[in-house]
């Protein structure tokens, strides 16, 4: 399977040793691991091994995106079940590669297991060509501001759910996440002060941003795009679509804080303000109060 | 469960942010992945999670150990049942950080997710003083070197097979190796040719150091040391005790060769000799002939 990982120039030793060897000239290494459970992150039978694979990718990579990094090298461990299709597992290394490709990243190593369940390990490792960019840095009359699709994918997994395939984009957007991979080291850049991935929903991320800072987080509803398909799915299961919004997780897009709308970088849109978070700190609102909308859209 | 795991100096940035960012000063990074999945690896019943915690870890470290390095970093994922008691978890992990702590490694980073076995997947980053050393670098008439404790896994796994607790010395070996942690390193500088770190058994992975050096090696059975509990559970199971050690893996013992018996480091015991290849490389033999022991004490 191994055959399938192409290695860049940074790795002096591949797969197939005990340890893999990377060169690593920026004197640092940033460095994530994510768990990718069936039953619980994904289900063969809503998504392609192909899908899987670059999803297990692609959340991977995204937390290094998150520090305003660029990701060079992974690792991925595989658990399952003893029948499990070799096609299977050939197709998920096969959208797992593609996926890492697309930011010119190495799958350096890995390991196989016997389990009931396909589990999957990956760990990411990269570098920020600035100082990267942590959740605790965001400051009172700050702007928050957000890049990449939000809410696509909530989307996508409520119309599987309710066992529709369409709106096709959103379905496909659920089973293979499109990061806005350049966007984190441009933010970081343009001086962004925190920034979050958004995995587990916007609000619980903004949440965890704001708590990590010790600050407020007021969001403004009428601030987010809501593209079309997202229309068109609320209007079907009768839902407001700003909930899939603010709800939503695993689009993998960016949420982070700027000084001002001034240094907010291109493609990324003003949703927000930084509040003082006094005896409230950790707290997000929306429209300046309590969201009192469904918060879980993540998962399934 | 973070606040266990004490941070090193060259962690920058610690677990709970998207990333962990570590400080890199040698220019490059040595780096591992291993999966530990209940039912395949461990039992519950056969183990303390404090062992288990200690295993997983021991595992990883020594994957940097054979490269002749040594480890500084560690993730780590946990994947387990909802009904896994919160205790087994803590002791896992504090298990985890005092195997780490016998090298000065960080737990820099991690991820929960539920499933219905327990998996634990980690990735270990170390380096090197010196070229890595590989598995693909031995030569006919170097000699063949083991270091570390060897069979007591497996005489450990044997005695717990057939329902007896003791030897206790074996079954604790089983249960949390003691890999020779310092030796990797000293046998690099040593001029150590090829290494690798036991774990599927010692004839197999003889093998696989054979067959990525395209040489043969022959084994002296009577080069090993049958320690006395070795020596005391053959004769319990009417086992020869050289099929423990020759069959066994999991005591994380290290397998190296060297330009000659003189530049074998102290504490290493020379066990056979490099031969040429031809068209047998890869090939294992003990005193000169194909070996029909059992191979497989590992795992259980």
């Amino acid at each position: 399977m191994t055959a399938l990982f192409e290695q860049g120039e940074h790795v002096l030793v591949g797969p197939g040793d005990d340890a893999a060897v990377l060169r690593v000239r920026t004197g640092h290494v940033v460095v994530s691991t994510d768990l990718l459970v069936e039953g619980a992150h994904f289900r063969r039978d809503w998504a392609e091994a192909l899908d899987v694979g670059h999803r297990a990718a692609a959340q991977n990579l995204s937390d290094i995106n998150a520090m305003g990094g660029r990701a060079h090298s992974l690792t991925i461990g595989l658990a399952a079940p003893g029948d499990l299709p070799v096609s299977w597992a050939l197709d998920f290394a096969r959208g797992f590669a593609a996926e890492c490709a697309l930011v010119g990243a190495s799958v350096v190593g890995g390991d196989l297991a016997r389990s009931d369940q396909v589990t999957v390990a990956v760990t990411v490792m990269g570098a920020c060509v600035q100082a990267p960019v942590l959740r605790s840095g965001a400051s009172p009359g700050e702007v928050v501001a957000l890049v990449g699709r939000q809410g696509w994918a909530a989307g996508g997994l409520a119309v599987l759910g309710r066992g529709f395939r369409s709106p096709r984009v959103l379905v496909e957007a659920y089973r293979r996440p499109e990061p806005p991979y350049e966007a984190g080291a441009v933010a970081a850049q343009a001086g962004a002060t925190s920034m979050i991935d958004v995995s587990d929903g916007l609000l619980a991320d903004a949440g965890h941003l704001a708590a990590d800072s010790g600050v407020a987080i007021d969001l403004r509803a009428g601030a987010f795009e809501i593209a079309e398909p997202l229309q068109a799915v609320g209007a079907a299961l009768n839902v407001d679509p700003v909930q899939l919004v603010l709800g939503g997780g695993e689009d993998h897009s960016l949420l982070a804080t700027f000084p001002d709308a001034g240094s907010v970088p291109e493609g990324w849109r003003v949703v927000g303000e930084v509040r003082d978070g006094g005896d409230q700190a950790g707290v997000v609102t929306v429209d300046g109060a309590a969201y009192d909308g469904p918060r879980g859209w993540t998962h399934f």
